[in-house]
């Protein structure tokens, strides 16, 4: 992906200690304030775990695109996403560079977000039009991710443009906002990947005036689309994510702090045992309530709270409502989409994590993955 | 279970919030200092997620064996296993009384370990005898438990008995000392049960001086001994986890102290994407460094550390080593039984952790598990 001049770049990246070639790359180069002309994406090899050596292999990736754009190594982003511990083909790369240029085109997103895909199914893009000074302004986002889905970040690679015109510390400002109501919120099987990136474009080539004060209506209007792009994103990874047939949202309100609500949530969206009984449709909610229990909230009282499936009460009091009926929780079963909603009853605060159930098909993507 | 007078017990159970009524009462009646004269265990229902309604009806259960065996009923220790939020069936329970306790033997803990089975494959005994002031002395345990497997505790229930004769705060000792090194040192798939309980009966029946000085060499003899059983027990657990073709050691070595080797050796331990290459023998090792670098260990420099599969060296100094070849990983990956071993480089402190790989057969059985 080429970047129109003057286009400013903000980035998020993996927390992975074993973070990849590439993300050290990309935060150097974006640590150097030179104009990002470029982004660069490779799938099937993630260039992480792989020493000194990656690190060089990627550096020889940049150094060929930044000579075919005529511009410096350290205006071009590297990404790669694949096989963990293996030598990147830098060969295979850097002689496909030439059609790729020769290919870019405005209109390419859907096929670049084909080309990104490695065990995803289904492409993922999201665009939405606002008006900002009277100029009409595009968002458009493309996101690649299905396995080692967890937050700080899923393994996902995430490009959002927009040609709106923002300084550099307002879009740093719009990606953190961004990001932590979207792409950290979610889950497929808790694992998180050495090479995510999540990465916001701003070309400023829309014609309005530049954005600047984070307290304007023009920042909230865009700051909350491009939030809107990214969750929109996020949830369509959890969608694909390796072997789902459920999407659930798992709502925890009534906590004393977000941080309790976030590790109720992934307490039920981590559980296997939780994700296999949605995958069997089965309503077996007493699982959901032993996942409260050891989520890790010491002082917790389980007299309090009540578990709602769909719109359905299904436990108060400590134990099962006198409402509750399975046959309610059995019709919830049967959707696609599932709502589970904990609400603890000791304060105000809230958080949701979107997940997946856990299929056979999960073991059988991964158990194959390589071959 | 019926104890002969005189008998000393000692338990440790889940720190789930949600504890089960049966866990509520055996710490009532262990507090109550009173004789523990009989263990009383149910499966198919576990009593959790039940309320008050749940506390009543785990007491009626007491109230009618303490009738039979001519005792209080907070003599009685209660234990439940099976679906949780779901009534007990008193009355089932109540009904069966009489033909158990007719049937009590001292060598029936084969058919004890086989009744109280749940998903379990494989019925989970251990006994080792030892020589104490010139006596010998028993210790057999028996558990149940294959999936919702975690440390604090596993879904678990273990009863180790010995005719040891010693004092009430040495066995204390004792219980904490192994459960640290046995069942808080396994893991299936990362859930904490509601009703994890271990119990170990001294009965004092083998004729020696009591032992209460626990730095005594008779004392460590029979600590290490009943360490060694309940390991054994954990480990049956783990090699019985729901669906487990693989049995794996996770070794971390070299940390600056134990929590920090627990973390990493958890991660690995509880991957989905590590347990399903384990299940394929795809040694996609990869996964393994990816763990280790989002363990939570912030200041770990990948660098340092080492990745041994088995004995063959397979990452160093940030990725692959240079003598490592697939074929090497790919014949290890064909053992039933395998050591996955982390060297940080940064301290002394090590850890254990036991667990088993992620099979379709684990999705099965639980997606099934009420039907």
């Amino acid at each position: 992906m080429k970047l129109s001049p003057g286009s400013r770049v903000a980035g998020v990246f993996t927390q992975n200690r074993f973070c990849a070639a590439p993300v050290l790359l990309c935060k150097a180069h974006l640590a150097a304030n030179g104009e990002i002309r470029a982004l660069l994406v490779n799938t099937g090899n993630a260039n992480a775990g792989t020493g000194d050596k990656g690190k060089q292999l990627a550096s020889q990736t940049c150094d060929a695109l930044a000579h075919l754009l005529d511009c410096e190594p350290h205006q071009i982003l590297p990404f790669s996403t694949g096989v963990i511990m293996e030598p990147l083909p830098v060969e295979r790369v850097i002689s496909g560079m030439p059609g790729c240029v020769a290919d870019l085109h405005e209109d390419n997103w859907l096929n670049a977000a084909e080309a990104i895909m490695t065990t995803d199914i289904v492409a993922k893009g999201v665009s939405r039009q606002i008006h900002i000074g009277g100029q009409s302004v595009t968002i458009t986002g493309i996101a690649k991710g299905s396995g080692m889905i967890h937050p700080n970040m899923a393994t996902m690679l995430g490009f959002i443009a927009t040609d709106a015109a923002i300084s550099q510390p307002a879009l740093e400002n719009i990606i953190h906002h961004a990001v932590n109501r979207s792409f950290n919120c979610i889950t497929v099987d808790g694992d998180t990947s050495t090479n995510d990136s999540l990465i916001m474009v701003a070309t400023g080539q829309a014609g309005h005036a530049e954005i600047s004060d984070t307290a304007s209506s023009d920042f909230i209007l865009l700051r909350d689309t491009l939030t809107e792009v990214a969750t929109l994103l996020a949830q369509a990874i959890v969608r694909d994510g390796e072997g789902a047939t459920k999407f659930m949202t798992i709502n925890v309100e009534g906590g004393r702090d977000e941080a309790e609500c976030r590790k109720i949530a992934y307490a039920i969206a981590h559980s296997p045992l939780i994700k296999t009984a949605f995958f069997a449709s089965d309503p077996n909610l007493g699982r959901i309530l032993a996942a409260i229990g050891y989520a890790g909230v010491d002082d917790l009282d389980v007299n309090l709270l009540k578990l709602y499936l769909g719109d359905v009460l299904v436990a108060e009091n400590g134990g099962p409502a006198t409402s509750y009926r399975e046959a309610q929780g059995a019709a919830v079963m049967q959707q696609a989409e599932i709502t589970v909603r904990v609400v603890l009853g000791r304060g105000d605060a809230h958080a949701t994590v979107w997940t997946c159930d856990f299929s056979y098909d999960y073991v059988k993507i991964n158990a194959d993955y390589r071959s």
